[in-house]
């Protein structure tokens, strides 16, 4: 047997995590509830669930970035398969622009699980600080080449989770280790929205190894609108196009041989 | 110049569909309204969005299916990469399943676009089953290996899409469609809930070519339920390596040599 | 039971298409042998072997395209996952670019499991012209935005054909839809790389419905040199990473609201 | 400029890597010429493409894997999309399968970078163990559920190595670890068909960094057969039907709640 706590079918009914999909979830949950439901086996809390969505369409989308250009190529080569370009967008989730969110996740929630019990949050902070400059790697949720010295996203996150009183230990921790950071260097340093989604998201309850399937979730719903965009303007017309002419007409081949 | 309406950042604010992001987006908009805002360039009304946000609930998750079970049997190759298992489940989404959902919103906007103005409903129901006996197609959104007579989904989109005042013309012709169907054969047919799915989100104004991408956003919500169970599980442990081993185990290797 | 001819491994042996790996495969197959063996069950002549590889290697690679940026993009966001990046350069292999490859042996072999016995193929080219003039679509394989009025693949792929004497009755056939196209419009026209791609993989027996994935194997083949080539210069130094610059810099934001 | 040097067309002729596509490629070269002209920038020996196609039939197939699986499954929701469904197959190739052959050239060729010149094998496999042992990680390569004790593509690997005068220090490296490995434990140990790939195609030249890619391109050769095989049956009687069947039937629900 497969044992599932996620959903079955009867001829008369559909029932998903313990709810009658007709009756308890279709008009009553929100695709932000719907994750929380598959991440934790709960409904969310209505603060909850307006932090989640408030999360989720905060990263949705960004406009031109690698990830929609690849859907966009992908439509460009396969327009009646516009599941493959919302897939090949997905796949850049990877470490580079979206891992901060996930790392984030992760040393907090690894800090705050193996600290003494009492110790103050801004000792955890220097610690997480010390470790990370002892090893030389970079701490993840800081800095942005676009966003300096603030990223306006942060503030947006964290006061909405105040308001939502959902506000958490993550929070607070990686609050923390922003000012001792900023202290240490003596200047301003982007906290990133990356970051406090990863922190926001840690204070909802989900483990960090689920934030990415969540953040990848959010892109296939952002990635919709550039479909759109390009399928409105046909292949011809399309940004994929205009940029593949443009590649074409700026090649320069030197082979190796 | 790459043309866009999508969004785009500066150092100290992101602007998305001609909102701010941070003051006018988070925290004031829902997944769903980012998917409507994607494919038809306005905020929806709230009804609008509701119904849109309960046409995507009612079809983002199924327990397990051939969509869900690779993502699994992705995953158990690379939980590193999650945002690859999302895809490979998605990946699918192509004609046999998620079809309908398209094929529907196709020939309903199709029949409507050209039937001389002030045409009954009825008659143009009959007309289009008159051309799919012609061409011995099966006419979309109809018949369910389930769910027979009676698809639990089509009930309750419809009701909603009378609560909430969107109820329109294709879902009245498709509605059409199934009388005429179950009158000219004598027994009842299922009107399924991909069918439904179509006729409600043309109502809502969606061309028919964004079905898919809209369907396959709300698969990626649904997906995140089964990394969360197979995570949860560990590998070793997860309904992926059990339904490889049971695979391994039943093998009748017959080459053709 | 789940029945297969591909393969089977035992723990001192493993079997594919009814051939021991080690001893009879490895050493003794190349990888244009594995897809023959694949999609036909047997292995191929020798013959057979040179051309299934002269067409995949001929289609494998062609520098920059959307294809092979979407997987340079796809590196960009996820370069520790290039199985990820690989997989979002074949999802664009639709019917736009590569299309043409798979309607081509469509037409081909349709027109000739369905022509009456000792047809001429005159007037088989004839006929496939009349239904395409008729329906006022495009017929499949003819016209290049770069290779007029010769693409250079074409001529090279009959020749070896010939020289491995597999030139069969599709390419034939499409020879003769060429010169009777010629004939109609008074012009040059291109019979392009694709479509004769197309007729020689029908010629060596291989079904319309493989021709894609055939392709699609040969462009992963392709796109390792370009991850190669991201990956020797790093992310900030690749062609992916100029090309988003190049987009942040050139968008023209227009929002509608 | 984008520069590149992959390859360029033009109106009469494609070129790549320095070569003219038609008169010394196509005819000329094989897909394994071709991959390793994509990762190394020039063409192999006519050993070293021996050894290297060798390597690539060698894992290219291994009949049902979670890999095919997920193929299998894609196509029986998309089956005229089977680039999606070869891309679905590769997206597992992660950490957990395909890993140990990039592990293990990675390993090897950091531990011959680092070496001391002139420091003897063994003693440099010894330190690999002693680093291993007191991390306390698994070393890669090793160990294999069904292959044990010997994985008889390991002997075939290194046999041919030597007979094509390819084998080199990364080969004989992991040897002289397999053997103090096996002479600390005091039995015997697997070395596996993945390790001795990931050496050989060390030995080839290859980064480590391309292994992964390598191995995706050979698995997309494989995947062929399986949508060959599918197709060949139809959906209704396809494996992948059979499983989901198999799956539905065998569903245990226990939602949490």
């Amino acid at each position: 047997m497969y044992t599932t706590r996620i959903g079955f079918s009867q001829p008369d009914s559909i029932n998903i995590y313990g709810y009658d999909l007709c009756s308890e979830i279709i008009g009553h949950a929100s695709l932000a509830d719907l994750i929380f439901l598959g991440a934790q086996g709960h409904k969310p809390s209505e603060n909850e669930s307006k932090m989640l969505n408030a999360l989720m369409v905060g990263i949705a989308e960004h406009g031109f970035t690698p990830s929609s250009l690849a859907t966009r190529l992908t439509w460009l080569g396969a327009p009646e398969a516009t599941q493959a370009a919302v897939a090949a967008g997905l796949l850049g989730a990877g470490s580079v622009y979206l891992g901060a969110m996930e790392y984030t996740a992760q040393f907090l929630q690894e800090a705050l699980a193996t600290a003494p019990e009492g110790r103050d949050t801004s000792d955890t902070a220097a610690g997480i600080l010390d470790a990370y400059e002892k090893s030389g790697e970079k701490v993840p949720g800081f800095g942005h080449p676009t966003h300096r010295p603030r990223d306006p996203r942060t503030a947006r996150f964290f006061q909405l989770a105040e308001e939502y009183a959902v506000l958490g230990e993550n929070s607070l921790l990686l609050q923390a280790v922003h000012a001792e950071m900023e202290r240490r260097r003596g200047k301003l340093i982007t906290l990133n929205g990356a970051g406090a989604f990863g922190a926001v998201l840690s204070d909802l309850g989900f483990s960090w190894k689920l934030v990415r399937p969540v953040v990848t979730a959010a892109r296939a719903v952002g990635l919709v609108g550039h479909i759109a965009e390009e399928a409105s303007r046909g292949t011809a017309n399309s940004t994929a196009q205009a940029l593949f002419s443009h590649v074409e007409h700026h090649t320069d081949y030197r082979p190796e041989r």
